[in-house]
């Protein structure tokens, strides 16, 4: 059975996606991947489909099902590397990528994941400054 | 044709293989990867092989290639993820991968080609710092 490598770089998990998905693979990719996150407490994952020429209503819920997993476990995901023709395929067949952020490349992929995180990180500070005036 | 996907992250281009290398494939990426390099100026190529469960002579020689056209680019060439029994086959197998140099993970390549760029700043400066002396 074939299996999907996964890259970890700093605090983010790479996985590019080159191969046919079969039921198989998917699963274990899945699997892999939610074990890497909590083995490596990684918060993003970049999952790249350069090499996909069509993306189906399979591919589609894995990837979707990925970001679930995903966020779950405390990870943002964002799919780079998408063609323009499976972008117009997507739309034209009426599929939407639920719950999945969208970069044009790895690099943008990595600054979104560092900006979410960042504004994440802001928002706890903005709860504990608004604590204070909240108590009285 | 398929054709194996170049990633950018900062100064570094990596390749992840996953596919059965076709003499059409390897040649593909030699071509993109040169292409490439030359575009993004480049100093560094990560070759990622975790996928692959062998390696023989034909993807040997191809990694060679690969590094002997980066070297002429000005890239270093970085292979990682080897497996164990794909080490071990290879030593069996009396290949050597020739001009290749070889890093654990992604990360450790990254930092091997950072080191080594470090370095050849280093003797730049020794040269410029050996000249006044060389001089009189």
């Amino acid at each position: 059975m074939e299996r999907v490598p996964i890259l970890k770089i700093g605090d983010i998990l790479l996985v590019s996606i080159q191969v046919d998905m079969s039921d198989q693979t998917a699963i274990q990719l899945q699997e892999d991947l939610a074990e890497r996150i909590v083995a490596t407490g990684c918060h993003g994952v970049i999952i790249d489909i350069t090499a996909l020429d069509i993306v189906d209503s399979f591919v589609g819920r894995m990837l979707s099902t990925i970001a679930s997993i995903s966020k779950v476990l405390d990870a943002e995901t964002v799919v780079v590397g998408m063609r323009p023709a499976v972008a117009i395929t997507l739309v034209e067949l009426g599929l939407s990528l639920n719950g999945i952020r969208t970069a044009l490349n790895v690099e943008r992929g990595m600054e979104l994941i560092a900006a979410t995180r960042a504004d994440d990180g802001d928002v706890a500070f903005d709860d504990e400054d608004a604590d204070p005036t909240a108590t009285p």
